[in-house]
């Protein structure tokens, strides 16, 4: 996720799709679909212009009993180094243009909405210095070049952690960046052919559900509450 | 999933869209997004008009070990009585106005790609025609009132049945109508609030592909190929 970067802003590709829509272009979001043509001279081009990707992976984890169980925390890292901290009763958008523009307005406001409790926040930082708010225990990051395992191998360690975090690369291709793998306690693969980032979060939220036994305990919670 | 109905296509909303585009009308997909004002009176409207939701649920399916094991066949039925059959080695649009390019394409053509093996294929028929064709062992139908279970327990006696059928509705709201209620072996719910039509696929999929150890099967296959 970024903002569209300043070498490609004057390409007419760019150009043509800020006059269809009649916006500032400081709300643009970089999108392979309608940039392919400018992107072509950006440095890591293959890691970069999918929002969709995110905006896939954010729908299966805002929507998942674990989240709405207050029991995960979601965040975004961006290309541009902003990160995105996401309140667990936040209904994003499905519509991925208006996803978009929601995460441009988050670009020139730093939060959503502009008055009350903030559903969307974004602040300055790397990856490095998000870790470092979570305090975690433990760092795994998700990757087809990581050490062979399964979902049930990589989630049964963290299930009696504080705060382990799981990073999932919202890129289509290519790999973590080095600063990722260094602060990473370990680099796991839970399929030989890799999967879809949105399948990634998807098996690994569910397998800590399950065995965390949240599925039989959510109709025992929703029993006391009757 | 369906085109725009005869009923609504003279409203201005539908209208505004279509020069917009400079496209066919019989190419456009109903979609909530931009026909919200032209679906206030159609009939059953809260279950219709989300192309968004079939489009993340096959990403979904699409993109599982299972499906690529050939393990999975998956199918659309549209609103309007057509079903869509889908090879396990389509690759879908991520964008979803592609994908919706993609279906009205399939309802003018019946087939995607015109020439070859098609990937898609689209014939008229009902729910009930579908399952004809299928050959199936038994029928599970999810649904937030359906009776109380987890994804472990819908999908452990399916295991060693051959083709059994999982039928998830691909709508917002709103409930299965009749006729999937009365082909159904069984409704469940794996839920008690109720998930995202997208979410139910993804887990019950894993679970499927977890109870048959998949997982761990995946990279005795790859090692055997080296």
């Amino acid at each position: 996720l970024e903002q569209i970067p300043e070498d490609i802003k004057r390409h007419p590709s760019i150009a043509k799709q800020n006059r269809l829509l009649k916006k500032n272009l400081s709300s643009l979001i970089l999108d392979r679909s309608y940039h392919h043509a400018a992107m072509l001279s950006l440095r890591d081009g293959d890691r970069r212009g999918r929002p969709d990707i995110v905006h896939f992976c954010l729908l299966e984890a805002l929507g998942t009993p674990l989240n709405r169980e207050l029991m995960l925390r979601v965040y975004v890292h961006t290309f541009d180094d902003k990160v995105i901290s996401i309140a667990p009763e936040t209904r994003l958008p499905r519509n991925c243009d208006r996803f978009k523009g929601l995460i441009g307005q988050l670009y020139r406001a730093r939060r959503v909405p502009l008055e009350g409790k903030a559903l969307l926040e974004m602040q300055p930082g790397t990856i490095y210095d998000l870790l470092r708010r979570v305090r975690h225990s433990v760092v795994l990051a998700l990757s087809v070049l990581g050490k062979e395992s399964t979902p049930a191998k990589v989630i049964e360690p963290l299930i009696h952690l504080d705060n382990p975090v799981l990073i999932v690369g919202g890129f289509p291709r290519g790999h973590f960046s080095e600063s990722v793998t260094k602060l990473s306690d370990a680099i796991v693969s839970i399929d030989p052919e890799g999967l879809d980032a949105w399948i990634v979060v998807s098996r690994l939220l569910y397998e800590f559900e399950s065995q965390s036994l949240l599925p039989v305990k959510r109709w025992n919670h929703i029993r006391k509450r009757q």
